[in-house]
């Protein structure tokens, strides 16, 4: 007898359970164990290493605040780096910004964008074909070592937690290479975990994050399959202003941008808001 | 071989799981299945009829937005009726407010309380004893059917979703006697499920606070075992301006009523960001 439910391995002793209709794709890659199927409540989702990465039917809550965030809050972010997120979802929401002239995605494994393609097409639309995207299948960490100085206004590291393949983008190394290759005003944001269950991941890389950057923050957004209360955002800037722009400002760049009104999580109260964090996430970060 | 996982039951493809530690009762009332265990990640947890009402790890989030908000919104609440809330902790949340001087407690079942009492005694803490509480074991139905007209400030009803024996709180009729029993700029909130998972529970319950309050609205909070991101609390008051207070007015309320810096999760900002509902959620009420 088949087993019809996935239970997510995130923690050991919690966690969410879906009920599987299909099973899509179950694949071994250089670097981890990638699941697809289709769910009964969520629509397709897919899995590495036992972590629900991405449903068709929540993606836009954590899409939306990981790209229009940084974009909106930077306000003339023209070159964007993006880490990861071989689903493409980011790279479509960031091409939404008519600001944007050049997005390079750089994704680690070549399994998670060919199966995204095939099995999650609607995630990222267009985007593949954009001619200001360059999409790149390779190390992240080598990319942002290599790249020239101030080639960047904004990095989106889009990762899986901090254990396994993606441990390597929350070292000082890499943050300091991220300080190096954003412009002035520039700023990265990386998704930083769901602190009621993983207060130590917020903590610790924003840490590391202080050694490279003045201004260390984080943001929240309530993802509805990353269980557990709100997920942080991490936030890395160069210059402080950028997270105290008001929510008047911030409406008036996405009307300019071409993204007022085309949000279902997202808007410029709760862009603002999202930097007031309960108290029990914000005693997380340094002093 | 004993399973020893909890699988909650409140939708039928998908939810949460908790390894239990220790099962510590297992009851059938008059009304409802109750089970109380020690789980492994979120200390003791309590069930109604499956469902997850309360986990001593993350009661805060919920039990701090229930109550703060309309309080503190309503600024000079002397009289609070709770319905439901049996384990106690709405209870101890208002009397933290040292401007109430009566808060009358009506949950239906006596078996809540009791193993609340006996399980989960720190989440009622000394509220059980306080004078100022009234503790009565009856029908919330009757009870705001016979109250006097303008005898209490605020109604806060802790309820399961309109399924069970909660559903009769969700009425037409409950919803006119409230606004009966409120004073001139009383209000009621209560829980009105997560709307990612539940979209109708707010759409049907705020078309019926319709018919008796002027302002009908919602806000919102990140519970972490309320799982599907954002939970909704639905809003009818008789006075608008009462969710339009501005962050240092409902500061300046918590340090005068005791509860600045008292919280987890509640702060005067997250307090009114609440009221900005992402689009998604938004187009749940009513026009």
């Amino acid at each position: 007898m088949t087993d019809s439910w996935v239970n997510e391995t995130l923690y050991a002793a919690w966690g969410q359970r879906f009920r599987v209709l299909r099973e899509l794709a179950r694949v071994r890659s250089e670097f981890q164990d990638i699941m697809v199927f289709e769910s009964e409540t969520h629509g397709r989702v897919m899995l590495l290493d036992g972590v629900v990465q991405i449903t068709e039917a929540d993606e836009f809550v954590y899409q939306e605040m990981l790209t229009h965030v940084p974009l909106l809050a930077h306000g003339a972010a023209r070159r964007v780096l993006i880490i990861g997120a071989g689903d493409g979802g980011v790279l479509r929401r960031v091409l939404q910004h008519g600001t944007v002239e050049r997005a390079v995605m750089v994704e680690i494994d070549g399994e998670v964008i060919r199966l995204a393609k095939e099995h999650l097409p609607g995630i990222a639309g267009d985007a593949w074909s954009d001619p200001r995207a360059e999409v790149i299948v390779g190390d992240g960490i080598d990319y942002v070592r290599q790249a020239p100085a101030a080639s960047f206004d904004v990095v989106i590291v889009d990762s899986t937690d901090p254990i396994g393949v993606g441990e390597a983008l929350f070292t000082d190394e890499f943050y300091a290479n991220c300080a190096r290759l954003l412009s002035a005003r520039g700023l990265v944001v990386n998704q930083c975990g769901v602190p009621f269950m993983q207060a130590d991941e917020l903590r610790e890389t924003s840490l590391r994050r202080r050694k490279s950057f003045p201004d260390v923050f984080a943001y929240v957004a309530a993802v509805p399959t990353y269980v557990g209360g709100f997920m942080t955002l991490g936030w890395a800037a160069k210059d402080t202003a950028l997270r105290q722009v008001e929510a008047a400002e911030i409406r008036r760049r996405a009307a300019a941008a071409g993204i007022l009104g085309a949000t279902r999580y997202w808007t410029p109260e709760i862009h603002v808001g999202a930097f007031n964090l309960p108290p029990y996430i914000a005693e997380q970060l340094p002093d």
